[in-house]
């Protein structure tokens, strides 16, 4: 059999993540029955950008496995740096270790080396374009604190146009029945079109507003994320607008009582301290929760691998036009691309191109 | 229960540290034994400034009690420097693990995190303000190499105005009976009145004296430390002294049969290489003892723990009076002291300051 | 008993190295029943240049047989930057640890260090001195896919002047029965003087050619190294002759069926990506031959090693004449050569000096 990687969310079937968040949530409630699941197993963390809380959540999920962990977070410190092929490092690494975990700046990058790997790849971030295991982080937060997927008003503020994290959690929960979604932003920063079109395409009613304190009152969760002073149309309409997506004891005064508010973090100041003591701030549980999902995850991964090296498909000599895209970076990586009407849709990193 | 920290040895009875002392000593006699007492278990090193020794001290310890670690000695390569709250940091970081070793550069800071952490909090180092398990080793390898902390004749030479081991030493032995301190430096380097007040306050005998070679035949310890050129007075009291504080053979022959040399290390030449070869010099296996000490203190620091968050005390407006101390790095850190007449003593960097 | 170090493959005798390749072997194939056979026990990784591969297959070997690891592989974040001598390094580390695995840029680095260690050191790279474990995995491939180290054309080819793998490999096989040595090169980067009387001192036919091409239908064995582009006599010669050194689909073509190509790796651009999906390409299972190696070293090492420090032999006035000798970098090093008629040959570095 080969191996099954997590490069997208969508790599796992509904049934699936169901079965993942499960098992998360039970590994939190019995989490020292679990040492010892993947004894003598080892994960390798290949951080070619660093995240130390990312990193630091797998390296603690293979520990509390009693697994073993080995890696790098500072490529230019090694070998890497020298010039060598994401390939090389990928087909070397996956005879040393038995899962990797890795992150890289390039779309794509997660996907292309998944190609020459014999052991299961999981997608920790490839540049701005996936972040499977947070999302389902998101939903195992969902799980343990709302206990269900169904029925909420979903909040999520901040950054939408280009928050990842987001996306895939709209369309990770788009689906179950009964959810609501508002989307609270200043009108350049919004949810992409195509998101918009899912979510109709689902059912799912949602709204557009730009005023956090409007739509406090009507939400089961709020999912913060951070506006980068950068991102605003001006340096007035920073100025004028920072204040209304800030979190603060006065907007959670106008809010439910079984509210709950998650963050990815790092948080820098989107949330005010003193909102920590609210009992309805979950960012720092949903971080112990990712820590389980991580868990569930590594287990139901290293399930009925064995380390066969894939079959690497045939490329064409079309570009992706997306000069980000893994494909540009690491040349002898095959381009292949999905047809969707006249659109070319690229494997990696998704993006469409149209081709006359 | 709460989670108890080290922040100070102070925060030990002296009973507490009596039993860490005789655990280091027989782990260091048995040490196989304690391979899986901490099994399952983790440490998080947090290093916010490098040292490379004191880092892998702690890690040696938990690994050889079979426990795990994690953690970062890289800050600029890690999610703090984007901006991370220190709080922010410890509560994740407690949600990982069991136990954690910070180092920062901040006094004070060690304090902070113990406000927000499930788990205990070991200070490894504040700044130049305290670094217990030093002082910690000094004590076992007193009880290893001399089986007494009583009735010793103790001299301590080298910048003993800024060494905060020194002082700490001297604190944890001067209320044992029949200690006398030889306190050997220059005038511009002594220790501080504070530290000669409390010796005499304790009823312990001490002298100063400026030569190493005068002190060296009343010795049954001699604690080294390093004189950095740039705190010697003038360029010429360097060329003129720093040979005075310098430990060879010569000054050895000097000495007693049984006198013990101690050294926190890392040395530059303040001890010549030739003295490393006498069976006195016993800096190297005080390395050895401070791995056992480390053990013996995490072992203990994990007995009746359970993951609680501590409850946070109210502030004052009032600002510490040091520029270096962590309430001036973390805003939200509440400002809290204690009165001692009509001085406040900072609970975080103990800095005095005198408020009307 | 004092601890073996393993500073050059010499240190072996044949029976040994054939020992270990044999129980990499076995390893290779029931690499899970090894789990365990180093339990409790802690390799150190003291590498003062970065080499992510080495560290992480030393890494990597050490957690497959049950052990830990400590270590560090970025000297300006640590201790060492702080002017701390080898010597007291590794008498520090030698405390924490049970054996030692060391990089370091100067020549006789892990020989001097063995002098004060109180474990095991293993040499994996000592400047452009000796890197022993590469050999060792390059013998261990050999066993593994040919099956014998007797009765084999094997062609080398690239930089053979400045590559010590190679001159390594030829110093192990030329001793085995009918073996035959092709040395491909320019030749300005042909094998030193000293090589190639080495392999007619030892009866062992071998041929210097300078096309890749030519010397393919004759090889058993090819070992492909790179050619540094600043190594080549010339602009011009590089331009020239770049091509004739790069292994390419076409060369294989002209190779035996039952050929097998091998590489240290990194590998930049001297073989093609193509030729990675032919059955005769090794280098990447070499990796993992590797892995095995360590493992079968490090097992073997630490068979009846007791902490005990070894005696430091007397020195004399006299300077190497290699200034990339650690005997410059040290100074407490002491200086011992043996003596060649009136040649002194540096215990350290290897470097012949003549002196009258």
């Amino acid at each position: 059999m080969q191996s099954r990687h997590l490069i997208d969310l969508s790599d796992l079937s509904v049934n699936e993540w169901e079965d993942i968040t499960r098992l998360a949530c039970d590994i939190g409630a019995n989490i020292d029955s679990y040492y010892g699941a993947c004894r003598g197993k080892i994960l390798a963390t290949l951080f070619y950008e660093p995240s130390t809380r990312t990193q630091m959540s797998f390296q603690t999920a293979m520990l509390r496995l009693g697994g073993r962990i080995i890696g790098f977070d500072n490529p230019s410190n090694s070998s890497v740096a020298k010039g060598e092929s994401l390939k090389d490092t990928i087909r070397v690494v996956s005879g040393y270790s038995d899962i990797i975990a890795m992150r890289h700046p390039a779309a794509g990058s997660a996907m292309a080396a998944s190609l020459y790997s014999r052991v299961p790849i999981i997608n920790a971030g490839d540049g701005g374009h996936l972040h499977p295991t947070q999302t389902l982080t998101d939903l195992v937060t969902l799980r343990k604190e709302k206990g269900t997927f169904s029925g909420l008003c979903i909040g999520l503020c901040g950054d939408l146009k280009n928050g990842r994290t987001v996306h895939s959690l709209i369309k990770a929960t788009a689906g179950f029945p009964d959810n609501r979604f508002i989307l609270i932003s200043t009108p350049s920063l919004g949810v992409p079109l195509y998101i918009k079109d899912y979510l109709s395409a689902m059912g799912a009613p949602w709204l557009e507003v730009d005023s956090l304190a409007d739509a406090m009152p009507l939400l089961d969760v709020l999912y913060m994320t951070r506006i980068q002073k950068e991102r605003f149309a001006s340096e007035n309409e920073y100025i004028n607008q920072r204040g209304v997506y800030i979190l603060d004891s006065y907007k959670m005064s106008l809010a439910k009582k079984d509210l709950i508010v998650l963050h990815p973090l790092p948080r820098v100041d989107e949330i005010t301290v003193e909102v920590d003591d609210d009992k309805r701030a979950k960012y720092f549980e949903q971080t112990e929760y990712g820590l389980y999902a991580r868990m569930a995850l590594i287990m139901r991964m290293l399930e009925g691998t064995s380390k066969q090296l894939p079959i690497v498909p045939r490329g064409t000599e079309t570009e992706c036009s997306n000069p980000e895209c893994i494909t540009h970076r690491e040349s002898y990586v095959p381009h292949t691309f999905r047809k969707s009407g006249d659109i070319l849709v690229c494997n990696y990193c998704e993006e469409r191109t149209r081709f006359d």
